[in-house]
């Protein structure tokens, strides 16, 4: 195909099901995209460990790079579109070379965004080109566009994020069968909705790097993966969500940052969040966002997580928007008006708790445990007791009223140590969203 | 206040709730928005009818304008944003001189552009400067830029909103309380929800000006608001809600536009939603649009579709877009390219449907009914027949096979005519989001 010296030229690093995505649709869609661009986007070149496997996709009109570096820095594309993942070695080097070359990146990246992130902007503005990132959270959903610019008249004050779908897809299932963790997780690998190693998923690793790149445009301050506390949901039991649904809850496993007075929080952990909400509607393998703004108040946005066709169609706006000659900053602004703070974690909130205690089914346990509890300054709002096994042990389902995690946290140290008490305690935190 | 050589100057026309919203943002917000536009977006002048008026800003340091064509000429501002209101007349020609000068216009007038936009695009383009209206449609809710550049890399195949919150609080309303829509529309009316004159809202007029941008937006094609037919929802009882509820629906109004094949549909009507689906949990004032892209498939944005602080924080998200120097088509691509289709309405869909009918208490009125339903090739999904009133009526409530809806609406017609049917039937369409 002759390069027609007008069109935005991009080269393909990795054509797994991301980057095979990204040329389906400029392929399929190219006329539409033309007129939405004012010009055609161009595969110039590819690149990918193995030439001759058959994508289902004809990809015998672009060049193949030699290798990595030499694709980055190639004369002829405007644009690396980096598809293949991890957050370090020859990926860094490749994407930071591009930059470097003046050329502009898009990636769906998310963990070398979280990583990476700042310092790639501050390259990205020295060489006048962007880093573009709409595929890195959220999959189809263009939350990254919306806080950047259709928010952005707001001072964010909140981001909840539900932002791994898998582990909605997990909870949501075990909320309609009643099933336990390890089995549904079981059936989610079987049909590939899990990795064989999950623990980038249901261990909340993905939808970390994915929350701290949106609490880093919300309150335009740098990402800090690294003081982010991540917890998943292995913990979480058939039991648990049977009990929150009969109170009127949802477990949802949320991402949140808030700005509140002059804190920064961020937290990613599974919470209860009431069943009649927006967020705790949203099922299965869908993420969803919800922001809330100083004018707009709270908008929400839901969609496709991930998938070849979801992710690609966030990866083309990106190449649309620079096509156009839109480069706008990674993080909303210039790198050098990030702010640096300190991060809190979700000790610092105020919250109504779920607390599950399995005990001896011996009486005076009830009146031991509350009365430890009261001593403690912790007040109950309702209590379930749930049947009696046949091990001898019971369930105690417990909502606390709001108070300070951190102490009700502690608290539940000390019930932890009472004799009567089998089992570590769950502690889940109540989002009244 | 002295002028920054650098700043972003505007103009405001129109000083009611959305004009104050913005005045506001700017105030409170500046410092971020600088840093997110890059510059500053100053307030050079501003227009109203009542300069004394206390409006609770400090309008101190503004400039006020002799006139609406002047402030449309002003060499000292860079962009006008109006929020007067009305399709024609001094707001049209306002407008189109600012364009014609070459400004920027941002507007929340769903009215004039629903009209006018297509040719105000053209004299945009003209004239180097830029049309956006964010907060035309649905408020707060960035879905303007979402179909614009979020979603443009798909092909996008049907959108559906809920575009006026005072519709969707009644229809919420009577659902929650049982109570009849005349008796939910006065108490909205004396909440300042709904308007004295409340026909603009419930008869769909406003709806259906939101709906024909989004449909221009979305297929590249020429809003038509002539060619739209329009039911607004006077004629939902409170019948109709709980007779849908018991049936697992709920009724809300929808504007729908969708390219299938080479046919363009749009129809702006209160239809029947299944009550678990995403759309239908969408409550009270909230305005929602769902959208279904050939590869991002469906997403969904929720929010606040009116009130002072949402829309002033879509004009403000404009307003930082053209002060960065984004200047984006107002429909997505050039005017020349947008297609002139012919629409056609909801008698080209095939669908499921609702029918209501008040009917002569008597034996055999069952039988008369449905064997006429049969030979009209009608097929009934299911039937309720609701209690007896005293007058001697009886609610017969039919969920009829999927047809097209030409072909139900016409059978309808003629059950109408038997003598035992004693008022108008209310037929409602079944869209399975």
């Amino acid at each position: 195909m002759a390069s027609s010296p007008d069109s935005f030229k991009i080269g393909i690093a990795g054509l797994g099901t991301v980057g095979v995505g990204v040329v389906k649709i400029l392929q399929q869609n190219q006329d539409l995209i033309a007129a939405r661009a004012g010009r055609s986007i161009e595969i110039v070149t590819i690149a990918a460990k193995d030439q001759s496997k058959d994508r289902g996709v004809d990809l015998s009109t672009y060049e193949w790079a030699d290798d990595l570096l030499s694709l980055a820095q190639n004369t002829d594309i405007d644009c690396l579109v980096e598809c293949i993942g991890g957050d370090d070695g020859i990926v860094k080097e490749t994407v930071q070379s591009a930059l470097e070359n003046g050329k502009d990146v898009v990636t769906a990246n998310k963990a070398l965004l979280a990583k990476h992130g700042v310092s790639f902007s501050k390259i990205a503005e020295e060489n006048n080109c962007a880093l573009l990132y709409e595929a890195a959270v959220a999959g189809g959903i263009p939350i990254i566009k919306t806080l950047r610019e259709g928010l952005a008249a707001n001072e964010i004050n909140s981001v909840f994020g539900i932002l791994n779908g898998t582990c909605n897809y997990i909870l949501t299932t075990m909320e309609k069968t009643g099933r336990d963790f390890d089995d549904v997780l079981k059936e989610a690998q079987d049909l590939g909705y899990a990795e064989a190693d999950p623990s980038f998923d249901i261990d909340g690793i993905d939808a970390a790097h994915k929350l701290v790149l949106l609490a880093g445009l919300a309150f335009g301050v740098e990402p800090d993966f690294d003081a982010l506390e991540i917890s998943g949901i292995r913990s979480i039991t058939a039991h648990d969500i049977k009990a929150a649904k009969e109170l009127g809850y949802t477990i949802k496993l949320l991402g949140i940052t808030k700005h509140i007075n002059d804190q920064y929080i961020q937290t990613l952990e599974p919470c209860l969040v009431p069943s009649y909400s927006a967020i705790a509607q949203v099922d299965d393998a869908y993420n969803a966002v919800m922001t809330d703004g100083d004018f707009v108040e709270q908008t929400m946005m839901q969609g496709k997580g991930a998938g070849e066709g979801p992710t690609a169609s966030s990866i083309v706006a990106d190449l649309i928007d620079l096509a156009k000659g839109y480069k706008p900053h990674a993080f909303g602004q210039t790198s050098a008006k990030l702010k640096k703070v300190e991060w809190q974690n979700n000790e610092e909130l105020e919250c109504p708790c779920y607390l599950h205690l399995v005990v001896k089914d011996e009486p005076g346990v009830l009146a031991e445990i509350t009365s430890r509890l009261s001593e403690l300054n912790i007040s109950i709002d309702s209590l379930l007791q749930h049947g009696h096994e046949e091990d001898g042990s019971a369930r105690i389902i417990i909502m606390t009223q709001t108070a300070p995690f951190k102490t009700t946290s502690e608290s539940v140290k000390s019930v932890e140590g009472l004799d009567c008490v089998l089992d570590k305690p769950t502690l889940l935190r109540i989002e009244e969203v």
